[in-house]
């Protein structure tokens, strides 16, 4: 099995160092790293069309390498699968984040989005998050989707898995949730500031309000279980459309 | 009503200009304008949170107000409706759009996403774009919209309306179609080029080829109707929410 490796902090973030080290050289699987090549964190789906992407070689063991892309997590994944720049992978895997990608908030995720981009591709897709901004050993997450990786394939359907860790030591853990997305919600989120020349700006930023509803990955994280979650690709309402069909048939 | 009017084609671009110009001028309404300050196609659902964001005040006539924004279109949506820059709208128009926004492509677009950036703010939404990247007259457009404008938010629902109009003389448009989001598939995707320096880089782009199923928003634009689909927010795929608990209960 080919992994194709990517993520929105950058190549040589520790998440998906980490998590190269325990699939590659603990596992023993061909993987391939194809990610930014810098911090690239809430690009969402966006991709380069205006700008050039250039694009460095990293060795990585034997025959299976690793390039670092001047554009976002989406174009890497085009420009592994698209381009041609590694032979096709069996399985994307979009990670380890630094943070959770939870909710409504998966939207404004490259991390998500990447792993997305290869569903639209028809590559089976793993978005991997550490729900924490400063808790820095992706060791144990790391190992824990080596460990069920196999479990996980085996769910396998048209969408993305997307799976969050609770940011803490493993023996914290509550164990694994199947969940819905919940809603993001945010309070603060905007900051107004006074820059030197004495121009208003405003920073983006936002504290985000507990979930209490039961069922969702929001919820799950609180309480410090693993999250995983069925994520599909197809954004019609359908339950909408039959209705809409009839309204505007009268026009 | 108050409309706020975004887009990702930026402030000045004649799309926005136009639909202002039809809404405001001609219908009457009370119309807000808060858009980005340049061009900002294929940004997806990006947000800035590592820049500031600094907003230029344009005016508009008698108390609503026109912002140009240094950020994405989704910036544009959050900084109007949680930055409070303008009162509360009722609805949220986002575009027209210079070229089509369908199918899987959606999720690229910053205008698609600018409405459902409203939608997650519980704005009802609409995306509109002329299918056309050269075709340069949306006032046709703009006065469909006007003209259609009750009856569209007579529909109702969770989510976005995604509108695309045939990029051609309104007298060539066959007629309204109901459609689902169809699957975009490109060629030739990226194209390999040398800089001055020597170095090899990539620049992306592809030709879209013709979409062959009967009931996609893809194929109404490709025979010239206008589409009309309803696009949810809600990624969770419940269908295999119940799969998968059972198998991962085993665990």
């Amino acid at each position: 099995m080919h992994i194709l490796l990517t993520n929105d902090d950058g190549y040589f973030a520790p998440g998906i160092q980490t998590l190269y080290e325990v699939l590659a050289n603990h596992n023993g699987y061909d993987v391939s790293i194809v990610a930014p090549d810098g911090q690239r964190s809430a690009t969402g789906h966006s991709i380069t069309l205006f700008n050039p992407l250039f694009v460095t070689e990293h060795l990585l063991k034997e025959s299976f390498k690793g390039f670092a892309i001047s554009g976002t997590p989406s174009d890497c994944v085009k420009l592994a699968i698209q381009g041609e720049l590694i032979p096709k992978p069996d399985l994307l895997i979009s990670g380890i984040n630094q943070g959770p990608n939870l909710g409504t908030d998966i939207f404004y995720s490259g991390t998500v989005s990447a792993a997305m981009e290869g569903v639209l591709l028809g590559i089976p897709s793993i978005a991997v998050s550490l729900a924490s901004f400063e808790y820095q050993d992706f060791e144990p997450a790391a190992a824990y989707l080596a460990e069920n990786l196999n479990l996980f394939l085996k769910l396998n359907h048209k969408g993305l898995i997307n799976l969050n860790l609770p940011g803490k030591p493993r023996h914290e853990w509550q164990g694994l949730k199947v969940t819905r997305l919940g809603k993001a919600v945010y309070e603060n989120i905007f900051e107004q500031r006074t820059d030197p020349r004495g121009r208003l700006y405003y920073w983006q930023s936002g504290t985000m309000t507990p979930d209490n509803e039961s069922d969702t990955d929001l919820r799950a994280i609180q309480e410090d279980f693993i999250s995983i979650t069925p994520v599909h690709s197809d954004l019609t309402d359908y339950a909408s459309l039959s209705f809409w069909t009839e309204v505007l048939a009268k026009k």
